[in-house]
């Protein structure tokens, strides 16, 4: 038994102070720019740097090192692997000493703390049906001796895309009733066999990770990422990463592009890419906007449309009370770009969802429930849906929004999406939960946190175990493929979450949870949820949140734990823990460079292509193409300004939208068709080159790069 | 008298002998990177700094500083100008000292050198009917104490839009002959009045610069910008330019962005737009070309296409003969798209223009001489600007070939020209003469430089004299706007411009001549013809070479006395006095920042952002979308990707799209439309808001500010 695992039963107590201390100075420290935070390291820090030296003279475990060097010659060092379906490259091998310049018994103290994150994370990954690679769970299971077998992998489940002729809102096919009772139960739904079960306080068996061991795994993970070795380590594999992949480039670039031209039929072009991270209020671009509304009032301008101050009025009416009118609108006076105001101001942006400042139009344009049902929201959507079903290989994920503030969310939104039938193959729906309890709490619309996530989830489970008494509801979830939290990450609430938390229900106060407080019970309803819905055959629903896009490191943490993928991940820069971590379970992020450009990082500065070389799994999203895009293809925009400002090669632009169709809502059967049909394989096995243009070099490298990393921790922890 | 101009007379023979090392010493230098150039100023320079300090505490002349202060008060200071339509704003005033922290002495005489500098230029362009800005003719004129008048004004003369039923390509109103006959002379096209005259050797009275005056004001200039003072002057006013726009943009934006509100109908995306740089042979991007090539071969498979070893192959055969089938092909195999490869290397770069990389097949689809007549390339071009016409509020010039290896070369482009009806409202065309003189001489193809001129001028003076002659071509030149000078400068020819050069006729040698020889004799024919063309009422050319994209700086001084306006310019961040020199004369500088990277600089590192501040000239233009774009519309990502990365506001990008206007070729009609009726009168006087959406507050600030670094010399200069 190593020193490290000794060592943590003692202290679970002091790692749990450290872990608060931590936390907090972390959410203090964020609004004092570029001071070095805890879970950073420094390249040029000497007292790092003497430390190194130290270690390099006096070798403290010379015969351990010794035994794992000849272990690596077995394991790391064998003969190249022999695909059958992989071109001649050229490979980096490091030949020699691997534990890179730690000493030994740092080497075993990372290295237990990164097993433990790994089998952390692939715990709560199966707990809510998401996806955790199987290449990690394979190194995984022989750690522990184990043997993995394919049938304990979990997967979401996802609607297949509808066959012609069979109808996206049909409501025959809903399964039956199962006659359970669902109840809140401290934040988290749960399900009760009937009335009776209720009051005996005795729920199905559905396995759920509850807030204590959530707590205890998190601060675990805080002491982890701020621990000395396990930053030096974990910076020092990163370093390495990057190097190596620019060796690789190096060597292999013009074969990997060899590949590529040899393929036939399948370009950058005709790849499919998924545009993974876009809300739906601002999916099409200012012109649209523009032209719809122009068109609008020639089509509709004496309407009924709107109620002012109680009185109905028609659309000239309201224009004229705004005083102006839409022959005259430009896309300066719409003003909804994001322009240099906005940067480092997400308040500022905002406001930018308003046509021409008016919260009138956004109520009569961009919103669900209005005077006309969401009629002309519902028609923009649709053309931006035939847009991209013109552009033939590109699908969107559109996010509309939950917020927990009624009861009867739910049902107005999924009424709107079947009385307009909001349906395209291209589009694939998610939930955005805006993490603004405190606005409704001040106005008391909710009497507590506990409310707020009850009209989030409760009907949602209720459908779930009656799909007749909301059958319209029931027909939406089929369609909705995964929840987001969204909200401006650099406010923060100063609420540190543990175990003395106040419950849901006692959190009555006006101060909003903090963000880690929000993921854990979206988190926990949604795993629950799916626990449920796997049984009934249901589709189940991915957790991705917005995260790291601004605020504390944490942020990130509670996302390792919890989410499917996310959007965003800038912060990964600030941890090189996090980022390793990342990295090691291939934990997909959502980047919108151009998004970021206009509110909190500039283009050049974007991690993009330092995440990309490294191998963490990026795809390229537009997040708000009517506040940040000027074409009319915001996605093909997107891609063309990171390819020309990072100079990415094709393989770099394909292996992104391979990317993103993994990461996405896209069902099973859609994916097979897009990437081929052993797709859930993981590296060239897993890759057909004809249907993404990836070179398999490319996929090797990735492949062998990413088992190089993980066999560095198995070899340590491996008892002889 | 001032010292300067004392000075000067001595020492004519001195300067030229100055110059000559100067540029000898540049033009070695350009390999040497990063080392600091004789005309270029370094920030820290210590000695500089010391310099300066003791100009601040001795003062040399206080008397004369105290009167130029005064004049400054009465002249530069005036109460702010009433225009009336210019909304109030916040202007930068400097009250106080205003020679910038120079001696009086240095101050005199850098203001001469400017002024004569200045001179030079107004004399070259009135030669040649190009462009001069009408404030500094004034401020000229004022100086010299002459009277301004309008009517001196002279302007390059373009054929106007066809109107509705009217045929771009009749020939029934083409001019009759003049019976004159042309003959080279020394390089350059003269024409005499009937064959006696020629053996008398006594040509028309039109006036040209003649090669020796050119070199004298040659060297003046390459003295001028290599001098100190001036070096100095220059490079702390352009410093306060830049400080002064941030200062004005800090202080109008949000006044400048109202303006652009209140501006019914007009934004960015109706505002008109001319790509004012792309070549003909790629102006289609990768994807349209591959649709293309796959599209002529499903219709025309069978068809005879070209010839291969003297053999008629139909387009079948010899796709079998390239070992390809179009159907197999992808942008990746077709590989015109430069990529990380062609960074700093051109030779890769002009690879690129063979798709798949055969030549046959650049043949066949992108020339427009070949064994169909060139169908294909204007089918092509056809197509492109067919999406213009879509777009509508885009234009472009693009670049045809003459090489001047042939005397036909004329007659086949004019009569591919005419047989396809190449012509679109969208498309001002532009001639482009590549600098590969050497590659024809070795090939025996011409005996001497002299007849490379000849082949591409003669045909062009001949054509003016009789239209009949060669209608076809005297149709062509009417859609001709201009030429340029195309190559890789970096390449250089060691070659030095100097008197002692021999003539074209004597240029028999193997090697290429220099840049500036080149612009010496392109810009001499042109200005002769233009004389001849415009006193019969016919267009004129506009000279616009390429110009600073890489090689020495004294390019950038050549096309400062020769051109209408250049494309690229980046090296003027090498040289000050050029580069101030370029913003007095607002000299217009197409830039392609996403061609830049991927041929010579990164996009973070174009100087475009920082010349917009100080109020250079600057359009943008995408110079070869097949190689550099990714989307449909390269002129559109273009703009998105530098509004994008340069954060470019709404206002700045209706400026940069009226410069394009005003620089392009368009016709004095075509711009009254598209600027408003005044275009010709600068500053806001000149600005129609309604058709240009660029803010009466910028196009004051610019006039302004103008005028005030025009007023500094002219007070200098101003004898009491």
């Amino acid at each position: 038994m190593s020193q490290f695992v000794m060592q943590e039963k003692k202290s679970a107590e002091h790692m749990r102070a450290f872990a608060e201390k931590v936390f907090a100075s972390d959410a203090k420290d964020e609004d004092v720019r570029d001071e070095v935070s805890m879970f950073d390291v420094v390249d040029d820090c000497p007292i790092l740097n003497e430390e190194q030296s130290n270690h390099c003279h006096h070798d403290d475990n010379l015969e351990k090192r010794k035994k794992m060097m000849s272990r690596a010659r077995e394991s790391l060092m064998d003969d190249k692997p022999a695909y059958l379906s992989v071109p001649d490259f050229q490979r980096v091998a490091i030949i020699g000493d691997f534990a890179t310049g730690v000493t030994m018994d740092d080497f075993e103290l990372a290295c237990n703390g990164l097993h433990r994150a790994l089998t952390i994370r692939e715990k709560y990954m199966k707990l809510a049906i998401q996806r955790f690679p199987r290449t990690v769970s394979q190194i995984l299971a022989g750690i522990d001796g184990r043997t993995w077998k394919v049938e304990d992998e979990v997967h979401p489940v996802f609607t297949p895309p509808y066959k012609a002729g069979e109808d996206p809102f049909e409501t025959k096919t809903l399964p039956e009733n199962l006659n359970y009772v669902a109840r809140m139960r401290d934040g988290v739904v749960h399900v009760y066999k009937d009335a009776q079960a209720v009051d005996k306080n005795e729920p199905l068996d559905l396995p759920f990770v509850d807030f204590n061991t959530f707590i205890d795994d998190m601060n675990f993970l805080i002491s982890l990422i701020a621990q000395g070795p396990t930053k030096t380590y974990t910076h020092r594999r990163l370093k390495f990463l990057m190097s190596k992949f620019n060796v690789h480039e190096m060597l292999n670039e013009m074969e990997e592009l060899k590949e590529l031209k040899n393929n036939p039929h399948r370009d950058f072009y005709n790849s499919r890419k998924v545009d993974t991270h876009i809300h739906a209020a601002a999916c099409m671009n200012q012109k649209h906007l523009l032209r719809f509304i122009k068109k609008s009032y020639r089509e509709d301008a004496d309407r009924v449309v709107h109620k002012l101050n109680g009185k109905e009025v028609t659309m000239k009416e309201l224009f004229d009370y705004l005083k102006m009118h839409p022959y005259d609108l430009t896309v300066d006076s719409l003003d909804v770009h994001a322009g240099r105001q906005t940067f480092q101001r997400f308040d500022k942006f905002n406001a930018k969802y308003n046509p021409v400042g008016a919260s009138e139009l956004r109520d009569l344009y961009m919103k669900t429930e209005n005077h006309i049902d969401g009629e002309y929201f519902a028609t923009i959507i649709k053309e931006v849906a035939g847009d991209l079903e013109d552009a033939r290989y590109q699908y969107a994920e559109p996010r509309l929004s939950i917020y927990g503030c009624n009861a009867n969310e739910w049902t107005k939104l999924s009424g709107w999406f079947n009385k307009h039938r909001v349906h395209s193959s291209h589009l694939k729906w998610m939930i955005q939960v805006p993490r603004i309890y405190d606005i409704f709490r001040a106005k008391n619309f909710v009497p507590h946190f506990g409310k707020t996530l009850e009209n989030i989830f409760l009907p949602v489970i209720e459908a779930t175990i009656n799909p007749h008494t909301n059958p319209e509801l029931s027909i939406f979830l089929r369609h909705v493929t995964g929840f987001d939290s969204v909200d401006d990450e650099s406010k923060h609430s100063g609420h540190m979450f543990c175990t003395k938390s106040p419950k849901p229900d006692e959190w009555d106060i006006v101060k909003n949870p903090s963000y880690t407080y929000y993921i854990y019970y979206m988190y926990a309803n949604i795993a629950y949820i799916n626990q449920l819905r796997r049984q009934r055959g249901m589709n189940t629903f991915q957790f991705r949140p917005h995260c790291g896009e601004a605020g504390a490191v944490t942020h990130l943490l509670a996302c390792f734990m919890t989410a499917d993928n996310i959007s965003h991940g800038l912060n990964l820069k600030k941890s090189p823990a996090l980022q390793y971590l990342y990295f090691l379970t291939q934990l997909p992020i959502a980047m919108s460079p151009l998004s970021n450009n206009s509110l909190f990082l500039e283009y050049s500065k974007n991690p993009l292509l330092e995440f990309l070389k490294k191998g963490l799994v990026i795809s390229l999203s537009t997040d708000d193409p009517m506040q940040f895009h000027f074409t009319r293809e915001p996605l093909m925009e997107e891609y063309a300004i990171a390819a020309q400002v990072f100079k990415l090669s094709t393989c770099d632009m394909c292996e992104i939208a391979r990317n993103s169709v993994l990461m996405s809502g896209l069902s099973i059967e859609e994916k097979t068709h897009f990437l081929g049909e052993d797709f859930l394989k993981e590296g060239p096995a897993g890759n057909d080159i004809r249907k993404t243009n990836v070179a398999q070099i490319r996929m090797a490298y990735r492949y062998e790069t990413l088992t190089y990393e993980l066999n560095l921790i198995k070899n340590c922890l491996k008892t002889d």
